[in-house]
């Protein structure tokens, strides 16, 4: 009965065993894990939030799956801001607290800062201030300081069954990125996620909830079916969903399908539905601007998650996919074992 | 000529070298290094700022100044917290980012949780969010965010020649920890700092600059040295100046007492200027109120620190003392020895 495994999410679990000890601000808006960024309705006025976020890339170096310090600068940038995206809000600046090797190479943190730059750059923010630790080796922490105004911040909350969801584009780069560094550096994967803040403001008068896939796609589900107590019918086929790099990898490397969604290192794209009553005039304005969102599938009453790898139909708990990473505590090799045994069981 | 020493700041221009790499933001009323924290006017409104600041816990932890892990709490929000009360701000939260040993001690967690809510309930803020990443060792990052309504903030700068210089409270004892841990446990030194909020807000119609003394006394002289381009004559007697547990520390172990003042681990009082126009106002509402901040001295046109150790007085460049740390590249025994060699060299 694996299939049907009710176990909770050891992620949001953890997270939540944290959290929990906390008081909460009186005019925080959000829940625990209720969204993608920290949102408190400033006193006296309409309608308007102050939103905060924190973002520490440290595993990722340790385990370097980061090593260019280009891509880190720009990282420590996109993470957080791509969070302020999901809940619709503008990005104020930043602030940078780093640990860096002692005797630094300076041609390195050139790179890092470079890359910390051009992200800003892009998404129009500042770097505020930071601070600086020694050690021996780098770790990066962001926080970003954003606003909204005049509307109503974005939960992943306010999903209902029969909604469609939707991604802002293709997925499943971010772990195709994570197999060419740890299994096979063949495979030149262009990673280099953007956070998605014009897409954030089309949506505002269509989606009522939004998460972004920095944890990969399964994760991202399975956070928005514990928050909104619903299940998941992904419709249409992996094969439509996967980005151009990922599909390279399930071709070429004859890797299932759905591995490339599974993992938790994700491409920080946008998750989003579109309520019944609004889908037609989403579809419509999405034509006359050119937008091509990926359509996933639709929120279930039933608490599973359905979709199709290859033939196979698969129905399983939301939470079971994320959790086998916790399961492989860590170890990418153990991980992927406990993918492929997965894998057996579900098409066998 | 040593006496004379002219040269920079090594703590400050290492700072210029990442933060002068990064536009800042065209709202931001402080330019680097000139206030505790980054204060960015809000458009539209009158006299409003939005005030943030990060800051990492790391170095002492690794190099065992805390092992409390209450302590480290209390300080992960105690720090940031005292760096909002120097400009004048009040705070709304802080958002915490931890770097956890992979399978936690859970006792120790929830002592460093205790603290945190201890010191987040003193202050009246809240855990707005967080992140967690794991590896072998503990490490903290606090991001705090306040706002500053209806009156100026308060920079480092704006301290003339001849303006009064005063402290919260006396000073030495983050020093004196540190003496305790690293020299002689013997000294049971309570080190409990209280980020001035309420000090803050009765300087307000004062001071025109503050910083406080988390990096300890000598070397915030040498930032308001440097941002102001004046020099400081400590006209009262070290011995005043000094907390009870840092003379305590002095007479017992037979340590030079400007030593509890000149290591780069503070008590996060606050130091403040009151322009001569002031000064009268300023001492009848004190006594008024029964609060006894710590009279240092005055600000000079010279650009140097003058002070009395025993009974020598001393002269010598701002950066001078403060750079001796940085000298001894971290190592504290050596560190001694070269305040060691700074003493016979004045007294002689």
């Amino acid at each position: 009965m694996d299939n049907f495994d009710v176990r909770h999410n050891i992620e949001t679990e953890s997270i939540h065993r944290i959290a929990d000890c906390f008081l909460r601000h009186p005019l925080q808006v959000n829940g625990v894990l209720e969204a993608d960024a920290e949102i408190i309705r400033l006193p006296g006025e309409n309608e308007s939030y102050l939103v905060v976020k924190t973002d520490g890339i440290h595993e990722e170096i340790k385990e370097q799956l980061y090593s260019d310090p280009y891509m880190i600068g720009w990282m420590a940038v996109t993470a957080p801001i791509s969070d302020i995206a999901a809940v619709g809000a503008i990005p104020t600046g930043i602030l940078l607290s780093v640990i860096l090797p002692k005797h630094e190479n300076s041609l390195w943190l050139d790179s890092f800062i470079k890359g910390v730059n051009a992200a800003c750059e892009h998404y129009n923010v500042f770097v505020l201030g930071g601070d600086t630790n020694y050690d021996s080796f780098f770790s990066v922490n962001t926080s970003v300081v954003a606003s909204i105004n005049q509307q109503n911040p974005r939960l992943r909350s306010n999903i209902k069954s029969g909604d469609y969801l939707y991604a802002t584009a293709t997925l499943g780069v971010g772990n195709a990125f994570a197999y060419s560094r740890f299994f096979d550096p063949s495979f030149a994967i262009n990673y280099k996620p953007l956070a998605r803040l014009n897409e954030s403001e089309f949506i505002v008068e269509y989606a009522t909830s939004c998460i972004d896939t920095s944890d990969g796609f399964f994760p991202a589900l399975a956070v928005l079916s514990e928050i909104n107590q619903v299940g998941f019918d992904i419709e249409n086929s992996l094969k439509n969903i996967l980005s151009v790099d990922a599909l390279q990898i399930v071709e070429i490397a004859n890797i299932p399908d759905w591995f490339l969604l599974a993992g938790p290192h994700g491409e920080y794209e946008l998750l989003f539905n579109i309520p019944e009553a609004k889908y037609l005039s989403f579809q419509q304005h999405c034509l006359e601007i050119d937008f091509h969102p990926v359509y996933l599938g639709r929120a279930t009453d039933e608490y599973q998650l359905k979709f199709t790898t290859g033939t196979s139909p698969v129905q399983c708990a939301p939470a079971q996919i994320p959790n086998l990473f916790y399961d492989a505590d860590g170890n990418v090799q153990r991980y992927f074992e406990l993918l492929m045994q997965q894998h057996y069981k579900w098409i066998k």
